[in-house]
């Protein structure tokens, strides 16, 4: 038995999720599928981070056992002639057997992408949020720099049992002609954190929510209270970072978003 | 009676081109049924760049005429209410009632982009032409300076009546982490000229075609010799300039690609 690993990227516009959902297609069914089809004999894949339904993946990382005697090559190319196109295994690679894409991991990093424009934008209507109000740039990134280090985000974040501090080692806000990025890096989210924290930069954007508000809202223990929740279509799990590189694609390198 | 500019965005994916056409949907007739939902009159658009079908549009222009008391803002507006998702109104303009979009242009820009990558990209699927091939940048760059100026540019068009003569101001070739952009701009050019021209620069990049075999196209007065086409779905029209600027907006600035 090997265990093999995955860097996969998708579109998860028409996902109910990545792990199995009841009301839709996931990603996990479709992997699965996927390799049974190749490798004739099913197969359980374990996903490095949950991707909620409609949010995108570059460098999402799933791990499986096989009996296949397949190179990786052979893995990356007959995956992707059974996986949809709006799925692709772009690298495989032999890991050891211990390996837990989930456990394992060190980080996490996610990108969200915003449209700042008046209009809507049809080239990228799945792949952002499209915000007609004028955003002040300026007063978003001082309130995402306040983010960065360790803090209870319990006010970022949806119902939670457990703690509720993690320590977010990055927020950067970089801002071109109408288009706004955000990119977060943590060990670990807490649920529609990234999506709660743009939600929430956002207000602080249109002048809805103080810096100071917003400043509040850091280390409050109170939960789901920062702003509304971004649309998942601008979210993307970028890469996640292990003690050793499993693959050689540098991860999330597709300057797609 | 006036005249009304339309600066306009769109994905081309589902659309059998800009112009009204038997086999399928049109920008034409979406723009026109738009105009007729909200001015309750017919209208006939002329638009300033002709588009196949899977081509978008980043900057194209439209222009009718109206009897309608609406400001450009209430254009702007209800048209993107009565547009299906893919394609926008990104502002709209009064223009003087001889103002011919096509006639009138003084230059447009094409974009064309491809993903160089062993694996197909699910998130630029319908955005790029996916080349798996290890491009040569520095030789695509090489062809790509021969082409500016004037040629006779015969062998990068398909069948042409008239003159193949054209004035090519500006070909670059920018390319990261496995994503090429050429960007293209002239008065005016030939039919299939740029996707032919791309076509021909990755047969040079693949090392399928030398640059002297490249530069022998150029002034060839034998139609469609240079290559495959590339295909539809990796082209954008980016902007159309005229001699004084129509609209506000920065045209192209969507960075959508």
């Amino acid at each position: 038995m090997r265990r093999v690993a995955l860097l996969l990227e998708y579109d998860g516009t028409r996902y109910a999720g990545s792990q199995y959902q009841d009301n839709g297609p996931s990603i996990q069914a479709e992997v699965e599928g996927a390799i049974r089809e190749l490798t004739c004999a099913d197969a359980r894949i374990a996903l490095a981070g949950r991707t909620d339904a409609g949010v995108h993946a570059l460098g999402q990382v799933a791990a499986f056992d096989t009996e296949a005697a397949l190179a990786p090559r052979e893995f990356e190319r007959g995956l992707n002639h059974f996986l949809p196109e709006d799925i692709a295994v772009v690298e495989a690679a032999e890991v050891e057997a211990s390996f837990d894409p989930r456990r394992d991991a060190r980080s996490r990093v996610y990108r969200y992408r915003i449209d700042n424009r008046r209009e809507r934008a049809p080239l990228s209507r799945r792949r952002s949020w499209q915000v007609a109000k004028r955003l002040d740039i300026g007063a978003m990134r001082d309130a995402a720099v306040m983010l960065v280090g360790r803090h209870d985000f319990a006010a970022f974040a949806g119902p939670y049992e457990g703690s509720t501090s993690r320590t977010l080692r990055r927020c950067d806000l970089s801002a071109r002609v109408g288009r706004i990025r955000v990119e977060m890096e943590a060990e670990a989210f807490l649920p529609h954190q990234v999506r709660r924290t743009v939600g929430a930069l956002v207000e602080v954007g249109t002048g809805k929510m103080t810096g100071e508000a917003f400043e509040e809202l850091i280390g409050n223990a109170q939960t789901a209270t920062a702003g509304p929740v971004a649309p998942s279509c601008g979210l993307y799990l970028v890469s996640i970072a292990y003690d050793r590189p499993i693959f050689g694609t540098c991860q999330g390198s597709g300057g797609t978003i």
